[in-house]
């Protein structure tokens, strides 16, 4: 938990860059709630910037037909690697959301957020020319085994879960350290107000005053949990035990 | 490929329905391209219900501290359930966006897509009441393993992903036959012009106009690039052929 930017923390704010062909889809989303308040505070920064503002023609073309047939577009390599060019600094991670990435995982997460930011190209249509994403050595990361109409939407959860862990942007550092990854375990299950509720009551020990009860039963339960839904995490939770 | 929605498709939009404590981030991204060209023209329909219009106090409380203690808050099972109450119909899939949850994967996203659609419960904080989740017999469904600020984010995936595999939402069906995942391979590298870019050229063969040299090289290219990025699939590929 010492990664969280915290070094890096109030001197420079965390930066991230989109290069998109829709910049009107940010801040979206993340204009809103925990991430919207710290992009508003400063504590980090969003540019979307539109790659076709780097199309060299007067049709402002960005994409072509694939070589050796086939169907859908494929974005042309000269034209982002100018956006790139001009946005990108290399103190930034940059990755392209590709569904051929690495996993985006919690420990990524962490990893970007102890970072100084990240620049993030989005492809649509068919995706970039493989050049471009060689000549710029671009890390590929996914959000898991779907195919998305393009990488915004995969930019978005990235940029989410990475904000939420910059230095204070979640409430208490307690409420991140209990929850699902953190501990290699899925989480327990949460209870409120009512008591009773719909005949339906909250387990009695969550109710019992006893700390040390409460957090055994709630470590069983997250273990359970895991075990059964998730037999990955668990062969890989056990294994470090 | 035959269930893409396209028995249920010209009669009746496939139908989304979001619960939300932030219904202004939607549509968002969605509302944009490809899904929200779709969403204009009726093939689709949104509506993002905000769940504080369910509260029952003056001061429209949704949540509340967790019994048996600990940071953050939890969203009220009342709350929440009269909120599904009035927007959940049925014959919709009613899902719960957790990490907790099974994984999207496209063969899910194709289930979704063939169906009439999803109600979607958004948690935010440290999630819904577990009674909540157990009364509604919520589907989790997790888009990976991070955690959000919320379930908003993972809320504009699934839709996205759905979304494009919906009848005539993406141009072309070769275009969704070829791609990542359908096949249970991630996907070939991509090519378009100039056809020499920065002294890095096009793959001869891709030039070649040999249908099945292409064909073969893509092949071959897919399945060297899920052997070493993905042991995973490959291991589930090899199992199938």
């Amino acid at each position: 938990m010492a990664e969280t930017g915290a070094e890096t923390g109030a001197a420079r704010p965390w930066s991230a860059v989109v290069l998109t062909l829709f910049p009107e889809m940010f801040p979206g989303p993340l204009g809103l709630s925990l991430a919207g308040k710290a992009l508003a505070e400063g504590v980090w920064t969003l540019d979307a910037v539109d790659i076709r503002g780097y199309a060299r023609d007067r049709h402002r073309t960005v994409d072509d037909t694939p070589f050796g047939g086939g169907a859908g577009m494929v974005m042309r390599p000269d034209v982002v690697s100018d956006a790139v060019a001009a946005n990108h600094t290399p103190e930034r991670r940059l990755i392209y959301p590709s569904p051929r990435g690495r996993v985006l995982d919690q420990a990524l997460v962490r990893e970007l957020a102890a970072g100084p930011g990240v620049t993030l190209v989005c492809g649509r249509y068919e995706g970039l020319d493989q050049r471009a994403i060689d000549a710029w050595s671009m890390e590929e990361v996914s959000v898991g085994d779907v195919v998305l109409s393009g990488g915004e939407p995969a930019a978005l959860v990235m940029l989410d879960a990475v904000v939420r862990l910059l230095p204070g942007v979640t409430g208490k550092a307690e409420s991140l350290a209990e929850e699902s990854f953190e501990t290699g375990l899925l989480e327990y299950p949460h209870y409120t107000r009512p008591q009773v509720w719909d005949g339906r009551t909250v387990p009695e020990v969550l109710v019992s005053g006893h700390h040390g009860r409460v957090a055994q039963w709630r470590r069983e339960q997250a273990e359970a949990i895991t075990r059964n839904r998730r037999p990955d995490l668990w062969a890989r939770y056990v294994e470090k035990e």
